[in-house]
């Protein structure tokens, strides 16, 4: 079959692979229709992670089940499915509270797996035609069989759930305000869970402006940071008040205030985010943190961010008596509720959908998705 | 009246100063009775906060209503009560959703008020014969008439509920593994407060010996940190495995591995208990922040010290999924409940009370408390 | 000043009474500019209570402060407010923890204190020209100033928390499907409320067309009783399959299926919605009750009734492992997030009033609302 | 191999079946080294439910793992493993949610399946030689390895973690009142996880002097109802005040006060307990109902107690705002918890056991249990 597979720094090929196969009696193998390029599928194309070329790409993933194992019990050949990007068992001590971003069968020694990701254990990613997906009775989410929502519906692989984890990290209550730090795309399903949620005000922050035009578009209040401090602009429009709660949905890559305006590269200043929520929160206010942070960056600015150590304001964050919340997505808790809210036409988050591409304009694709040319900011590949 | 009066650094007087008077209709004014010295109370004695000459010390209050205001609806004169070293009005946005230690009402322009502290407002201590306690029907915590318990009782004004919410920021559980850093006062009532929440195991992290002694007494696992890095000796014991959750009753004069087996001054590493707790505790585990951390301090180490900034292994942490709970304790959301532990008989807090001195030693009482010589661990006053 | 007097059932006047003053420090008097009547207020006026003529109607207020008692510490003369139906002190076991629909302290004797209704305590009714509002800073919410949002604020002091409270108790989460009986004023709020909470499916049962039609327009599922068992019908829209949550907003004056269509009195079947709730709700599921259930009532349709006892099939709701929860609404817990919903233009609540009224047309205000005439379906006073 | 057999009413054998085989690849067979009669077991003896001749009994199970499906993947023969009495799969919407009594997998129509039940699916009991467990890796969990804490172990099958739930369904919390309806093994486990969960007064409600005793050993207060209306002696004793919670251990089959003097039969009054419960608790309580109530009993007192239906004071419990959870225990939600308290020796709940026969004395054993006889209050069957 045909797959994406990472050949080392900036570079991806569509080559041939061998076909996946049950490997045990809880598989199935889902033939793809969806899969979608995310924002971490960059962290290792631009090599700023130890992933070894060959990996098959791909972690958001739909399609489906052509084959199933002999132990399977609910899931069919024809059913049409999305796996989240977490692989889990269902039965581990993290799986079996709802933690299953942390399952520690799937990948041994390790709390977490996921497909086609380097050190999340040993299965392959989606970007191709077929995929194995182990123990399918718990990672395959059903969906209504056709083509309806087919774009919608893939997102419930990552970044929509991944977006509502941050207003779930949070506590994201009706009435309450809120700061969305970022508006890429799991920045914007971040304000759009707030939305859904009843947030009375929702500020989001970047410095693109296509990206904050969206955020206005779907209700929240676009806040430039090239502009100004994010912090004092928010206090000013509040009469001085900061927000009941924060969302980082940016990590470890933060930009400096004005450095993309030079068109170059971008200044990185990883904590920047982190500060700034803790300046711009209430007293007793909760900070949700999906945005990825890594405790090994070989790009790191220096050397605390290449182990992954940042310097944190945390006397005021004690003294204000807040609380925190971070890690992957636990996508099985919130799935099925978010795809209830697509099939009955209360959410549409395909809005953040940029392209929709043959499996074989991948190269294309990932080059301009990674330089942010031609408007790309979300892509999904359709085999 | 007579009163704990701070001159400056390394010194405190009894003093003669005006006797308090009903300010306002909502006040009484307690004939105090017990008055605790409290660790932080050796912040501003020391000189490691920004305090001024003049101000009675003294937050940890208990006595007999002496007089009551004209608004004060349910208290009598007679009553016996104890206060929350928070003050709290009730109504704002804080108290009334329980943070009563953010009140924004009792000192203007912050979120939090105490007696007898820098910064937390117009409130005298309580290290004196005579207290005025403001918006009393809130803030007054009645007890049995007469003088049983009366150590125990005067421990809820601050230190039981205080490791007590530790043990609630962690949401430590029947069943579950705790490492509890710090094996001071507030220290031993967080593990005594996970031995009341029913946790199967509680490490407890110190090198005195007579602290981890005490901790021993009441159903912890002693850990001396100058004997071996207490992350390694946990997971020893546990066959490689870390803890559900971690407290931190240390703050931020933490002390470097052996720093005080020399006699002379201890080595402050300002971050290195957040940093143990972050590697001992198992993925998505919650860590509960009870011990001070604060955003500007004189005497820190180096400059990130000096404004409260601390390296934190962020990526890690994350990468972990780990939950933390911060801030100074809501005590009027706790107290009631530990005093019907205390009443019943089923609570005894006051093991940690080292000494029992009458208000005319309390000099003496602060030199020997702060040096740690002489057995003193734990102060009680008796006006 | 004028105010709005019970005489006996089926009979109001509004009569001059002596203006309200201030009895206590902590007292305010509010001029009022809007007062609802309450279908509550009805069970007063049709005799369904122990209500005593003389009674000042009216526990819906909202208005301007005329005069500030001394002990009065954050709201000042000329704040416009709304005040929540249910009195409380801020202080007592119950009203700290958030549970202030069950103040100890306003009402001797009772758990739980209200303007202007029979046995809940001294506090007159504002269907007047001025009301007396005790504990001031507690019970008064501070609004916008000027006269936006009238309406829609006006609804803050009862309906709307009432029945977001619903929602509360069912803790009705994004994506999920509930059935909300009744689509009277209450049970329109409780729909609406699990709209903004991000419900996926919301069924509204009642069999009056108006009602129903509202509830389709906020985006309900409309069903109508009287065409057919609800319980069936919901069942047969989704495929078999029960709902996640249910709400009961009609209380123990339910209607059996088809009996006003005779256009005369209805038949009373108390039991009836909580046991098609039952019936309705998938295993694990929450019941959330707002809607009221007396211990007394002299109208009841027979002996149990009369004393609020219901026959309910507790085998079926065990076998399902349901929960419930009950009671009047904690207005507090709620009132400013709805309020700040309403101040950005996120809810608008003030659909449901039908009639806006001078005070002086109470009495012909009352009598249609109670026959549910002239479309009079929630009247709001201007005094 | 030797089982437990259901003859008809009141009558058991011990006899040869067939042994269970691996059908499905994530089953295991276990070698039973403990199985418990429970009372629910009872039920079915006494013809009280719809239970066919044939049955093998026995959903309290342990031993030790002697042949593993092909699809397993943790488990390993010789495991030593206790199994939930309910059987889950581990990844169903309920089970997925934690809630595993309401499995809708295991059989088929109905949500929840256990070993040895009528209604409760296909799963032969383990009151025999083996027993063929389902979705091995969800529904066994290990054990330390050996024969320590047999008896212990064994009842986490059922009792310790139904009584937990109690607790948990109540949200027990450190410092709080509660009762306990019934001392019997759940009551017993309810009021001794109350103590665990660090409560102050735990009130037991029961008529039998031996197990009065029991809850009075393990830190409760006992009350024995055939002295005076447990209502009025827990007020008189508490100052007039209710209690914060309560737990309903006794089910359906509830006894009138003084029935059992006589020495012949008790009489049943099905909703004594709820409505004693609405009595006795505070406003804004919660009460816990792990107690079985079923909405079918052949042989009911009346015609509603025959169809589940009972009258209850609701009218009372809505006016207090009273919560209530119920349903069968989803042990494994906290099965491994409570392993770990046993292992380390902080709870000990086999001082509830009465007797360990081998399985060939079942008859007797049944018999006996079923007449209270010779202390006869739990049994453990050794096969």
């Amino acid at each position: 079959m045909k797959a994406v597979v990472y050949k080392g720094p900036f570079s991806v090929a569509v080559e041939d692979v061998p076909d996946p196969e049950i490997k045990h009696p809880n598989d199935v193998i889902v033939k793809v229709t969806s899969t979608c390029i995310c924002g971490s599928d960059l962290h290792m194309y631009e090599g700023r992670t130890a992933a070894e070329p060959g990996i098959i790409f791909g972690h958001e993933n739909m399609g489906i089940i052509q084959e199933v194992g002999s132990a399977v019990k609910e899931r069919k050949v024809g059913d049409r499915v999305v796996m989240p990007f977490n692989v889990g068992c269902g039965f581990c001590k993290n799986c079996q509270r709802g933690y299953t971003g942390f399952c520690v069968t799937v990948n041994p020694g390790f709390a977490g797996g996921a497909y086609g990701y380097v050190a999340m254990g040993p299965w392959r990613g989606g970007q191709a035609e077929y995929l194995q997906v182990p123990f399918a009775d718990f990672n395959c989410l059903p969906l209504p069989a056709g083509t309806e929502n087919e774009a919608n519906y893939a997102l419930l692989a990552d970044i929509f759930p991944t977006g509502y984890h941050g207003a779930e990290l949070a506590d994201v209550s009706p009435g309450e305000s809120v700061a969305v730090f970022g508006a890429g795309p799991v920045g914007l399903m971040a304000a759009y869970s707030c939305v859904i949620r009843g947030a009375a005000e929702i500020y989001v922050i970047d410095h693109v402006k296509e990206r904050l035009d969206k955020a206005g578009e779907i209700g929240g209040i676009p806040i430039n940071f090239d502009d100004g401090d994010p912090v004092q602009v928010i206090r000013d429009m509040r009469g001085g008040d900061g927000v009941d709660k924060t969302i980082d949905a940016v990590g470890y890559q933060a930009a400096a205030r004005g450095s993309s305006a030079a068109g170059g590269q971008q200044t990185e200043v990883p904590n920047i985010v982190l500060n700034q929520m803790i300046d711009v929160i209430n007293p007793t206010g909760i900070m949700g943190i999906p945005g990825l942070y890594v405790p090994s960056d070989p790009g790191g600015v220096d050397e605390n961010a290449k182990r992954g150590a940042l310097t944190l304001n945390f006397g005021r964050l004690f003294e204000k008596g807040l609380s925190l919340g971070t890690g992957q997505c636990n996508v099985k808790r919130y799935n099925a509720y978010l795809r209830d809210l697509i099939t009955v036409g209360k959410a549409n988050p395909s809005f953040v959908v940029s392209h929709e591409v043959p499996l074989g304009d991948a190269v294309d694709a990932y080059d301009k998705f990674d330089k942010r040319v031609d408007g790309y900011t979300k892509v999904i590949l359709n085999p």
